[in-house]
């Protein structure tokens, strides 16, 4: 490394106080030079949401002893964007990583995850960055197995870069009484949640719903996240910022859709802009 | 169109007093059969944040005469899930679409857009979807010069579909003194918001920010959606659900990452699970 460590900047979604982030900070000090900005509180399935409608507030928090920490009211994303823009505006992080995340991030949860949503935005802005998941939902889970793989990881990015606008979606297995085996390149999984909703009343007789469901994995492919996981090995998935289907575009280009006619009546009147709200 | 007429669920981020999605209200009533389950409060931002550590309500709301109408606590991802497993438990929609949303969601703010989180959580239950945006973000933005393009778009998946996992999210330009020209398929652009924080005191005396920003595209291809919203055409972008950046991977199946060896410390004992919180 040369003269100046790298800059570091650490954030999650569990929150600045979740086990998983104290693990991550502990590991990059050995990397460079961290500075943290992370939520104040759990911002688990925030997808890539950001904060628009309300203002934000950043603290100082003393909780990483020689780390410059701060806490922030909003999302990951948020958390990203503010460290980049107020707390470290003169200087450019090196790396962005986000976690250990408390539970898995393979497959079709990259899209809800605040963790992969954190990196994703150091990404947009151009900076390397990199997601940790375990896959265990535990407080008390235990990280210890995925330091090695972690620094490997972390290490490869700091020294040799990844092409700009690609995050790494990286998923430890949790810990179990096997040596994790070794780091895996793979696809993402095309598997998805099936949700269920608990209904229930509340004191006042009124209906709720928890949100639940289950992990549905469809995918025998041998190259996903989701198996390297099954094999003890942990999966790495390089992730792009354009969302373009490509195939289907260049077949979408024959649709006649400017040539559709008639038997659509048209809309006489343009729809009033106030709703009649009735006690709604 | 058979005898039975088509389902279509409408959804949004605004709200479901929004005027946007009034008027797509509207206009699928002319394609089939209408059901509204939407936000009760505006979402925008809220990327594909999912609703998991508070329950979720669920209002059935008479707004819209003659169509079943449902306003839910959470975001517009939990909306559809709501929609797809409570109120509509025994059929499946035929489409779902999303909007019309109050300001646009071209190039990289689909990942920040609860209006296409919506259609992108549709399209992992294999539903058909549309995320519809129109380039104005004012409450009374005229939404009339969209109509014809809109039910073109819509008829034309409803009759002949679209593959599954793909999501089109869609945006007209802003009402002019010059008529829409036509639909065109794009890709999504490569650009982003360069945001901007204005810092503020409460009364109290303490620090507090809002977020700004303004859109950079430095893109200057001419197959993109911006281009085309620029040429005052509709621009359809295809998106797709997988984020495996595959050009990348092939690559990183060279790095040497599993024999890294040496230069990091190995960590020695595993991080304490509780911080040491001092008042933060």
């Amino acid at each position: 490394m040369s003269e100046q460590k790298p800059l570091i900047l650490v954030t999650n979604d569990d929150g600045i106080n979740a086990p998983g982030i104290r693990n991550l900070v502990v590991l990059m000090k050995q990397l460079g030079e961290v500075v943290v900005v992370a939520p104040s509180s759990p911002q688990s399935g925030m997808g890539h949401a950001i904060t628009i409608a309300s203002p934000l507030r950043l603290h100082e928090v003393d909780i990483f002893p020689g780390i410059p920490a701060y806490e922030c009211s909003g999302t990951p994303a948020d958390c990203v964007k503010l460290a980049k823009h107020y707390v470290l505006k003169d200087r450019n992080p090196d790396l962005v990583v986000s976690g250990i995340n408390h539970g898995s991030n393979t497959s079709i949860s990259v899209l809800y995850s605040g963790t992969m949503s954190a990196a994703i935005e150091a990404a947009i802005e151009g900076i390397p960055a990199i997601g940790f998941s375990l896959c265990d939902f535990a407080h008390e889970a235990d990280f210890s197995h995925t330091y090695d793989h972690l620094l490997k990881i972390a290490g490869h990015v700091l020294e040799h870069g990844i092409p700009k606008g690609v995050t790494l979606n990286v998923n430890f297995p949790a810990k179990s009484d096997q040596p994790l085996r070794e780091i895996r390149i793979c696809r993402q999984a095309d598997a998805r949640w099936q949700e269920e909703f608990d209904e229930r009343k509340d004191p006042y007789g009124r209906r709720y719903f928890w949100m639940s469901g289950k992990f549905v994995n469809d995918d025998t492919g041998e190259d996903t996240d989701e198996y390297a996981l099954q094999q003890n090995c942990t999966s790495v998935v390089p992730c792009q910022l354009d969302l373009t289907d490509y195939a289907i575009l260049a077949d979408m280009k024959t649709w006649k859709i400017n040539e559709r006619t008639g038997t659509i009546p048209a809309v006489s009147a343009p729809v009033p802009a106030r709703p009649p709200i009735e006690n709604s």
